[in-house]
């Protein structure tokens, strides 16, 4: 169930749903909007009847909820969630970068690449402190050791640092040390770990697990937000497919599919969903033109040497470049969307 | 094997190659291209011998060629193949645009839609008078009677038309009324009739089949170049994947993947790729973005009445929407990559 | 529409409704059955007014098709259909053994196989004369010559020849030399083609596409059958997926859910459904006890010297153990089905 | 590395080996097999050199393994492992069959089917108190109550426990109450469980992931092993393709590619690998004939009433009849394959 207040509904309005859904002994998940603030319902076993509801003051209306999904869902929140990760944000008005190596190997390698980062203009630094790897003898990341390195770069280049977590003990470090605990595909169905960091209050990064459909990847995003935990970036990063000559199929039209259905914004990984070095700028560009909030992008000064996914990474030259060209495809839809108001208005005058 | 011209070689001499890879019993494929010729060999069982031709005048170089294709790559022509369809071009400066209506219906939906596709400021108008369908209680396609009305729209338009055949009976009539054959997914693999259109003089729009792999896709083309025709160009139309939430899932890497083997132009078609209106935009802009050469988009007067497709179909005014910010991301595209040429430059000097 | 016959129709009530069917432009599909006939219409734009049939004699019910397919399912025909293929049957009680090398290179090769296949029992015989290949320089087959050697081959042994056609000249000739027409998966929704062989009066042995859904299979079928032709028989190859440990993956739950839907036989590939000699054994075994009607095979006398597929060809000595292990898995599950029949009424009379 | 032991190594020379591996402080992993003893070094950054082993006394060979994984590995161990499973074992002479429902609902539901799986001879028992379900509102388990009631079913009927855990406490509490830690398709990349239970003593059934490859599916079970726990049995239960006639599909070809890289017992899950009820039994009978060393059976008493899965649940009754199926294509297939060891010594008596 989600109850929409009215537009001049009061604090102590939506306070009094509040109190009457967890009397009931459901649990509230309130999310106010531009126009209207609305009340998500979760925990109950059946229907909830809305009389309980119907007669409270700025009430505007009870709905039944029949989709699978209550809090992603733009039914709850038409207008899109802007997620404060640090200082900046992602899904608001600016294109959000993402950058940098996949493994942090050492400082010395991660401030070389933090250098390019920062001046690309990008305000998200990205590095796996704990390295999910296919095999147990492949390099497991550095750990806390790893993390320090990165709350470094944010100390010295501001930098909001965006870093994996694999489990329970992972994520309280992340916590610590990160702006943003990002989930990576392997464990986009973890569903203990997707209600630990439900219950922390860092942004969540979410990637799609390699063969999660769209409805499981927005209840993987459900798990987070019935914990109470809001503040979730989804990312596309390529599916597992019959096709060979990418290491993954990056699946761009699942950015119109979330846009269709959620409030929350959706960034593309074009160095995993590629997994060739070649294949990261047009890709990247075809991510920005298709509409996602923002890019995530591997960088490392020698990719030849990385201890990990080299065969994707960006030179910092190279990422230079990619962002120059995504910048220019940005501002071109975003002039092209602007005047697409006024076109359609011509049009509708005419008419 | 691929004999390779010196620079000043006349046509005397590539004519001298030619006779002599005839006189070997083998087929003679020449390449004339910006800096150089070259002529490929296909018709040998075992490895040809390179003394053949090594003492030939204006002979640069005789190289074997070890990958399974010869024609469509770039040791042929380094350069990009440039594909005259009708009085236009597809893979040279300009974006292409190939529009119209999945079948061809009647005269008046087919003109209606040829306004606005000629409004747009397109070259191409497709449309279908053999549809392969699914079922065979559905509809067929209008068959000879829809090329006519189609060969109207080029006399009053003057779009050039695109059209598929998926038989030899039918290939005979596209040719006759129709500037561009396409292949369609489904026929991908059917050699026998890539052989066929490999023996007409008209360009032929193959779309990469649901399952086919690059290898496959580029193969396909062969198939049709061993014979003698060309003037090929490719197309992405979607893979068959898990993912339920679009058609099929449309694998823009392909794209870039492509373009690092072969010389032939590339383009992708949103309508069929996605199946879905809404995202036929967004994925259309994404493949102009990461570097096709040209988009097939279906447009339709009235999607929701059409007797194929209609769930894909855009209408007229959502196309020239779509036009325009498929247009505006060309544009600044073209303008970065010409800018990237003087940033590189200046990054080497400063290096 | 269907019209289902009541038990005791005659002959000549039948062609009363066959006529009627025709007299209103219509194409009657007659199938007799064990208890009853059903006559399906094809051809119709509309529905069809039953009012036209119910008063006719013997007419039991005229039953409105909803679903996509009609002449493959067993709403017309509830019982299996038992497709004869020269002078044997598959579909029957008997287990349809077709084997034999990929490609037909020469006679000796192929005379060696057949005496391997013939020992072991089988009635069918396999061998292209007419080879899909991936590349337009690999061997193609040896046409007419190759077709004449597999007459030969039926002559000296009396086995049934199984073979492929990939266009209608090769239909014509293998309708002239063989016993039944395969249509290949690349060319499962080559509809000009189904449609083509649907006009000879040979049977089919129809491929699954490497994408085809279950549906797609079907109405491929269909395609076939509403041309007149209704003696089908699918066949399961392997789908393309992710997985790389086989060439395609054998997907052997289509052969339960074809049963479901339709009364064709259904046999399937274990050669082709893996590519890989040491899994065919086991996976003809797999095929077998899910209960398929059949299996080919492809056996070479010298694997490793195969024009075409050697990686997954048996040696004759190899197919000899295969043959052995599924007759008794296949005698094993008849028994025990018999026995099943039992088992169950006497669970019933305790209950 | 792999140190390979002579036939006639005493235990105190194996101690000889494992105490050089750890005091260069590496890891050994001891597997004793019938003919020989051999002991696989991990923890090793770069290569190890031979020289430390060559010349203790009974060491045959010191072997580099240039493969990604060493323990599950037929170099280690080539003859097959058989698990202990309370009780009972998995991967011997006998057929295993798991069987139960899916979810633990209540008491009464449970031992209602363990009757039935009392009854038909099978050694386990499966139910799950930890669900992962893709909703968060979805019902997840009865948790440590419904482990009790697992442990009072192997009280009262003999059967040894099966069930999943999905993170740290939950392997706790599964080791306390069942024999055999189930982990789930979703969590088969969850590295950071992979090593939890590999510090456990109780072995694990690892499901493969829906998108797992061969070598992701093995590595994954190297995790398990590197830790030292060697009890690991493989699970085959469907991946996820384009297919969509079964809710996944089930690639049975990965049992004889598993069986021919590793010593590890593979069974087969054709409830969850086909989601739909009238498809386990011929699934269950392929996954026996293929030569899988057990499988994975759903039973409910009331299938439509099921909390968890109902489509995919068989009846008591219809189990039964799936365990006598399969029961009587297992003994036809072990009858025949120790006639083949006959069969092949007389050809080559012949020959």
């Amino acid at each position: 169930m989600l109850i929409v207040m009215k537009a001049g509904a009061t604090q102590k309005d939506v306070e009094r749903v509040i109190e009457t859904i967890e009397s009931l002994g459901f649990r509230p998940h309130s999310m106010p909007g531009a126009g209207r603030t609305a009340i998500g319902i979760t925990g109950n076993q059946g229907s909830v009847d809305p009389a309980h509801f119907e007669n409270l003051p700025s009430v505007a209306d009870a709905i039944r909820v029949t989709k699978p999904y209550k809090l992603i869902s733009k039914d709850l929140r038409p207008e899109k969630s802007i997620v404060k990760v640090g200082n900046a944000t992602i899904g608001g008005a600016e294109l959000a970068i993402i950058a940098g190596p996949c493994a942090v190997e050492n400082a010395e390698q991660v401030f070389s690449v933090a250098k390019a980062v920062s001046k690309s203009g990008a305000k998200f630094f990205r590095g796996g402190a704990f390295k999910p790897r296919t095999s147990p003898y492949a390099f497991q990341g550095m750990g806390e050791d790893g993390l320090k390195i990165l709350a470094d770069v944010r100390e010295q280049f501001g930098l909001n640092i965006v870093t994996e977590a694999m489990d329970e003990a992972g994520v309280d470090l992340v916590e610590k040390y990160g702006d943003c605990i990002q989930i990576g595909a392997r464990n986009m169905q973890n569903f203990s770990l997707l209600k630990y960091v439900g219950q922390t209050r860092k942004p969540v990064l979410l990637k799609r697990g390699l063969s999660a459909t769209l409805d499981e990847f927005l209840l993987a995003a459900e798990y987070i937000m019935a914990e109470g935990n809001y503040e979730v970036i989804l990312c596309e990063r390529g599916i597992r497919t019959f096709a060979a000559h990418a290491r993954n199929t990056m699946d761009l039209s699942i950015v119109p599919a979330v846009q269709r259905m959620s409030h929350l914004p959706i960034i593309v990984d074009p160095s995993h969903g590629t997994g060739r070095n070649y294949m990261v700028k047009p890709m990247a560009r075809a991510g920005v033109a298709v509409g996602a909030d923002g890019l995530i992008i591997e960088v490392h000064p020698q990719p030849e040497e990385a201890l990990c996914d080299g065969a994707q990474a960006l030179t910092p030259i190279q990422y230079l470049e990619l962002v120059r060209q995504v910048t220019a495809i940005y501002e071109a839809l975003s002039l092209a969307e602007e005047n697409q108001i006024e076109f359609n208005t011509k049009e509708a005058i005419v008419a």
